[in-house]
Parts: C-alpha cells; sequence; structure tokens
C-alpha cells in the first residue's frame, strides 16, 4: 500500500463519492469514473428514488467525512409514520420513544452533488463523467470503459480498483464472468415492482400533508409510501404485485383501471396527486431485487463496496445508510496499517459482511411489516409498549427499529439478533395476556414489563445458542 | 396439452431418465438429449460421486415407475453412521430407532443404467447421446446443441422442453442470458471443496470395514467418510477447506504433505486406501455448491427439473431422492388434469419450492452435523434419547432425520420445521437438566420424556407462529 498507488473508483454515485472523498482525505491519488452525466449539470433524477432515509449509521459516516453539518442543512427530520386507512383516517406511530431518534428525508441528487464538490476540491481527486464502464480484467486490473459522448472505448489500470458502481456493477459481473475463484452469488427479486408518482406543493409552495412524517397507505399485499421534499412536494412510491392479486402492475394499464385502483384504495391520496394517469403510465417499473455476493475482493486488486456488493430493498430507509457505514468501517480497517490491501480487503469483509446480509434480511421483514403489519392490532399495542418503554427507560430499552437505525455503534447483525428476540418475546408476552397496557402507565408497571421483556428475550437468545442458530 | 406434442428433455442422467420413462408411462412422446455418452457402454465415473444414498422418497417415485425392485437389486442398506476417532476406536449411531428405516448405498452408474434401459423399452422414447445443449431459444422453444463426435451443430424444437440437465443447467444459463423476466438466482459455495478415493476391496472381494454403516471421520472443521459399493470397495469423499486451517486443499500439493495429514487425523483410513497419494494428486477437487432460482418455467414452454432447480450439497444424502421426488410430485400434478402446461408448471413449483429449499437448507445443517456436532456429548445425548423414544413410540415419534429421510407423505419443509422444533426443545431440555437418562429406560420414564419434548416442540412451534417466523 503507497499512497502514490493510482486508485480507480468505478461509479461517482452516493458510496462513490464518499469513498472517494474518504481516501482523498487519507492522501491517497484518486480517479473517479461515472457512467452518467454529472448531476450538478443535467437533471438525470426521471425514474429513480428522488429522495432517501438518511439516519445515524449514514451520518456517521458523513461526520468522519466532515459532512454531517452539510448534509443536515438539506434534510427534512421524519420523527414516525402516519397510517391512512381507506376512509381517509389517519394515525401515527413515532420511530422511538426517545425525542432525538428521528430519520430524515433527503433529496439523492443534492446530498450526492455536496459530496462531489468536496471530493473535487482535492487535488488529489479527479472524476470523469458519461464513461460507462464495460467490463474489468481482473488479473491485470484493467477497467475497459467507453465514452458516452464521443463513443470512443478507453481502458484505466490502477494499483487498485473499487467497484461502487451500484447494483449492476460491472465489476461484480467481471467477477461472475472471469470465472477466476467460486463466487457465491445471489440475485433475489420480490413479486413487487415499484413506481414512483408525486404530490405537488401547494400554491404557496407548501407541504399539503404533514413533512413531519412518513406516509404509508398499508393495503396487507400492497401499499403507497410518500416521503416529503425540501421544494414542498412529495416522492409517492406504490409497491405494488406484478401479476397477482385483483390489481397489479400487469393489468393496471388503461387509465380508467389505474383510476379504480386509486379511487377504491388510496381516494385521499390520489385527491393530491393530479397528474396520477399520466405519471403512472409514464414512469416506469422498477424492480426490488436484493444482492449478496461473496468475496468482494479479487487478491490485492479490487473490491466490491456498497450496493454492487449487497443491494437491499428500500423498506428499512438502510440502503443509502449500509453504503455509507461501508465506508466508515473501510475506513477503520485502514486505521490498523494492515500493510498490504488484499489483507485490508479480507479484513473488512470478514467484519462487514454479517452485517449487509442481516440489513438485507430486515428489509425484507420490514416490507411485510408496513404494507400489513403497522394495521394489526398485535403489532400496533407492540409499538405502544415499546414507545413508553423507550421514552421512560432512555438507556436501558430499545426496539428492533431503534437498535437497527440509531444505535450505530453496533452491527446490523447484533441489532437484528436482539431485536427479533426482542419482537418475539413481547407478541408473545401480549398474545398469552402476560402484558398489560393502559393509557397512563406508571414508571412501575412498566418496569415490571421491562423485566419480564428483558427475561424472555434473554431465554429466547439462550436458547437459540443451546440449539446452534 | 396433447399426447402428441413432441417433449424434449435435456438430460439422461438420474432426473432425465425416470422423467423420461414415467412421461412415456403416460403416453407422452419423448426425446432425451444427453451430452455424456452412453454409460452403460463407456466408463465415464472418473471425479463424479460413484455411489449415492437412496432413501424412501427417492423408493417413492420409483415405485411409482415400477422400478423400485430392480432399484432394491442393486442397493447395500446402511442402518447407521459409524464414527472413527483419531485413535481407530469407532462408535456407532442409528439412523432410526426403527428396524425397517434405513438408507441404501447405490452406484450413481448402474441406477441410471436400469432407468435408461427401462425408458428405451418404451416405443414413445428417443435417447440420443454425446449432443451437447449449448443453450436455449426460450421464446421459440428451440434448443440448440452439439454433437461431440461429428462436431455438428443442430437445432431441435419441441412443444414442451424439460431442462433436467444437472447443477450447471444450459436451460437456467438461457433464463439468465435471455432477460425474458426477472429471475430470482442463487449460487452458494461452501468454503470447503471434495475429493474422491478408493477403499479396495479385500483379497477375497468382501468389504474391509463394516458395510452396513456410513463410515464417518469426524474432525470438526473436516471430515472423511465412506460408502459401500457392491464390488467390496468403498468409495470415500474427504471434505476440507479450500484454503483455511493447518491442512486445505490449496496446501496439500506434495505426497509429504498428504501423507503427514492423513497420519495424522486418519490412520486407520490411511491404512485401508493404498494409493492414497496417486489418487489424492490425480482425482479432482470438486466444489460444493447449492442452486436456487425462480421462476422454474417460462410460459407455457420450459420447465427446470432436479438439480438444474435445485443443486444442494451432499450431507443430507437427499440430492437424487429430492430430484425423483419432483418426478413424483410433477406426476400427481398432471394427474390434476390442469388443461395446459403453464397452469403444470406453476402449480407444480408452487407445490414443490418450499421443499426443495428446505432439504437445501438442510444439507447444509447436516455438514455441521456430520463433521463436528456427531462427536458431541450433548448431540450424541439426543441421538441415544430419539433412538430410544423411536423404538419404543414407533408411531409417536420421530426425529428431524427420520422426518426428512424416512417420511416420504410429509414435505421437507414440514420435516424441517417439525424436526428443527424438536431438535431445539430435546437439546434444551437436556442442557437445562430437565431429561435425564440412564440404560435400560422404561416405557414410563420414556414417556415422561416424550411428553416433555413434545410439549416444548409445540411451544416453539407456537411462539414462532406468533411472532410470525
Amino acid at each position: 500500500m503507497n499512497k502514490k498507488d493510482k486508485i480507480l473508483i468505478i461509479g461517482a454515485g452516493l458510496c462513490g463519492s464518499l469513498l472517494a472523498l474518504r481516501l482523498a482525505q487519507r492522501g491517497f491519488k484518486v480517479a473517479v469514473f461515472e457512467s452518467r452525466p454529472d448531476l450538478r449539470t443535467v437533471d438525470i433524477s426521471a425514474g429513480r428514488s428522488i429522495n432517501l432515509a438518511l439516519s445515524d449509521r449514514g451520518l456517521k459516516a458523513l461526520r468522519l467525512c466532515g459532512m454531517e453539518e452539510k448534509a443536515r442543512e438539506i434534510c427534512i427530520p421524519m420523527y414516525g409514520r402516519l397510517m391512512h386507512d381507506k376512509e381517509g383516517n389517519t394515525f401515527s406511530s413515532n420511530y422511538s420513544g426517545r425525542e432525538n431518534e428521528y430519520i430524515n428525508s433527503i433529496s439523492r441528487g443534492d446530498l450526492n452533488a455536496i459530496l462531489l464538490d468536496e471530493a473535487e476540491k482535492h487535488k488529489n481527486v479527479t472524476i470523469h463523467f458519461n464513461k460507462k464502464c464495460k467490463n474489468v480484467d481482473i488479473e491485470n486490473n484493467i477497467a475497459h470503459f467507453k465514452d458516452y459522448n464521443t463513443k470512443e472505448e478507453f481502458s484505466v489500470e490502477a494499483a487498485v480498483i473499487f467497484g461502487a458502481d451500484g447494483a449492476g456493477s460491472s465489476l461484480r459481473k467481471s467477477y461472475i464472468s472471469e470465472r477466476k475463484f467460486l463466487f457465491s452469488y445471489s440475485q433475489n427479486y420480490l413479486n413487487h415492482g415499484y413506481k414512483e408518482l408525486e404530490i405537488p406543493a401547494d400554491s404557496s409552495g407548501k407541504h399539503q400533508i404533514s413533512k413531519e412524517h412518513l406516509h404509508i397507505w398499508p393495503r396487507g399485499d400492497f401499499m403507497l409510501i410518500a416521503l416529503p421534499n425540501m421544494d414542498g412536494s412529495f416522492t409517492v412510491t406504490l409497491f405494488l404485485s406484478y401479476d397477482e392479486g385483483e390489481f397489479n402492475f400487469e393489468n393496471l394499464t388503461s387509465e380508467e383501471k389505474i383510476t379504480e385502483f386509486f379511487e377504491k384504495e388510496f381516494p385521499d391520496a390520489l385527491a393530491l396527486i393530479p397528474n396520477i394517469k399520466q405519471e403512472f403510465i409514464n414512469n416506469p417499473t422498477g424492480p426490488l431485487g436484493t444482492i449478496k455476493c461473496s468475496p468482494w475482493s479479487y487478491k490485492n486488486k479490487t473490491l466490491l463496496i456498497g450496493d454492487s456488493s449487497h443491494a437491499i430493498v428500500p423498506f428499512y430507509g438502510q440502503g443509502m445508510n449500509a453504503s455509507f457505514e461501508d465506508v466508515f468501517v473501510l475506513d477503520e480497517i485502514l486505521n490498523q496499517d494492515l500493510g498490504d490491501w488484499e489483507t485490508v480487503f479480507k479484513t473488512y469483509q470478514k467484519a462487514r459482511k454479517k452485517d449487509t446480509d442481516a440489513i438485507a434480511d430486515l428489509a425484507i421483514d420490514n416490507f411485510h411489516e408496513m404494507k400489513d403489519h403497522v394495521a394489526n392490532p398485535l403489532f400496533k399495542e407492540k409499538r405502544k409498549i415499546e414507545m413508553d418503554l423507550e421514552k421512560t427507560f432512555t438507556t436501558e430499552y430499545s426496539s428492533k427499529y431503534s437498535l437497527v437505525t440509531f444505535n450505530e455503534n453496533i452491527g446490523y447483525n447484533e441489532a437484528m439478533k436482539k431485536g427479533r428476540a426482542q419482537d418475539k418475546a413481547l407478541l408473545n408476552l401480549i398474545s398469552g395476556d402476560e402484558v398489560h397496557t393502559h393509557l397512563d402507565m406508571t414508571k412501575e408497571e412498566l418496569k415490571v414489563i421491562l423485566d419480564k421483556v428483558t427475561k424472555e428475550t434473554n431465554d429466547i437468545l439462550q436458547e437459540d445458542k443451546i440449539a446452534g442458530l
């Protein structure tokens, strides 16, 4: 490892930009190649997620790179979910019982732009747009590109190549096609796809529904969600089966049927989406896939990072946070002065993979929670108890959601194991009538519940351990 | 669906031959194309598993096709595991407490041969060897082949194409490469590979160690196993990490090191493998991969069946049994007269996929059980209790192994769920000192244990259900 070694990063998206910035701050010489045009000069948002959820793990990595404050300037805090039923009634559910725990809606493009700006301030960084990576010769560490403007093809040789090129990573495809090693790989699609729509700002530029919530219209087999934007609009996303159920993406092909569907299922949302028909027909339907793979690295030459190594479904709001945390974890490994890139890469995967596997699985759990469980009485009772516990015992209790989202000092895997055991404990205690709640619980009453949940959770974890799970 | 429709089966291995036979028995016109030479005329066993475990699920499918008796003629019953420690001491552990429950060692080639013979007796079946499928045009249902002898390339059009072409399926690869639909796909490799060796028959043609057992040399991180052949020999398989631990496939490159490894870890086996050095160096090291995918079918045109849709690791001895059971389940679906192939294929996957996913996961569990847990006191205590329960309560208790292997009337998924809950219950009862055993347990004493295990198992299943697991 030599600071003069040329480092190539494929992809200047969120992960690639932050990685470039951090490696530049550490003194490395970095060249970044991105297939898209520079998003600071061209609007390329069509069809991609316009806003994302930024929470503590992502902020931790931004803080490391000195970017937390700038990011917070473009954040819209969301303190909880606001559920909408078919009659237009709403009820809210906070993300945490602690006031300082909330997630943020942030524009993908705006955040990417400030990261690119900051990276480019470093003389040891160059960023090249409209350069599509076709494939990587992983044995000789040569990446082959095509320039979208000139149509010319060219190659770049580097000491180390990072594939921060997202779910469709060309570096990962080269791992598969070059067959130099046994590559474990999975791509798993949900039977649901997604389509983005928009609730515009009102005539005075204000948000038409609460901007302090992530809105959910849970309908069991499908759902609509909405996240606020700084300009007063909301980005709305419909998650719906491709081919199952009465309404699905395959049969929602006529304006009449689209209107019928929204009138029946989402009348209050329909009233807020003026261009529903055009948007539904013109906006693309995207797939929802999970990608896992191993190994992430090849020798001392290449490393997959971010979505290229672990693309996940969006339901935990952790995709960007997980990718940013990758940069944080890699930085910690670099602090260990391990001497060579191969050891760095292997140590990084060993530290990180169990956590990215966990968030991938948690994100699928949350799909079912958001579209279905949030409207379930047992689940609502559980959330109510958890809010009370978090509010009353601020340092002693964290729900699964809090462990995953707001406890950035433990890994996703630990958060998953503890959080799932807690959920199981609580659901069984409620279902078995072993805990009882009412309005205005006293601290003593809540302490009894906390002790029962803690004991039951520890029993579950211990029994799983004995069974080798 | 028309009996005159031309059906093409890619692959005349175990699954393809049985499928061809069954479809012929049902009156369909079947053409089978196989890449290898006819194994009845050429010895092509080198490097492939020479013997396999045949048990009740496989036998059920063979019975359906009238082949059970012929298969049993070439079976060697194995009633349990015989474990060998480093000092050459052995201890046995039966597969079941019931005498009529055992597995069978059978020659892959011999079984394949009798299936091919039987299929060829039907006038509506043709089998073509040395014809390698290169890819399938899945939209037009045309399979492209190359003849290994003449080197000529040719195409075959069919009404329906079955891909029974194993873990490296060309039909499955065409699903991936043609990108006509969202294809969920995973290939996951263990960090261990395998290598086959041989314990020859003694000078009088007899087996040198018990032929009534599957032999295991469990060593925690790796293991050796041996299954008997009809000719008095044993096929021995070493399962070892590619690159981890003191000894691994990457560093076992010299004759000295190979000998050192076997002398240290498997001295009693070494004494029985005269050609260890040549075999170790000349026989290939194979990978251990699990393949899952979905969907298995495309429109009314093609279906993946057997290993092409669900290749699994060999540790539960269920690979062939699962593929044969595929044919049995498909046959049941055909009995429903659903009218068109598309409905047949979708109904088949819906009925079958949860079970093949389960056996894939169970097979990986059993890898850890065989190389490690079998020598663990807690595990041995569990197995002892289970044998007593099965022997005493023949209709009331079946261990996970029995549920998976000998209870062919329930699916793998149900066997897995119930079996895992039972294992968890028993391990926790033993570990918590809540059940006690001694030699010569009375029926009354065992009944107490049975009741405790049953209650605890039901509690575990109920708690998982409430937690939505």
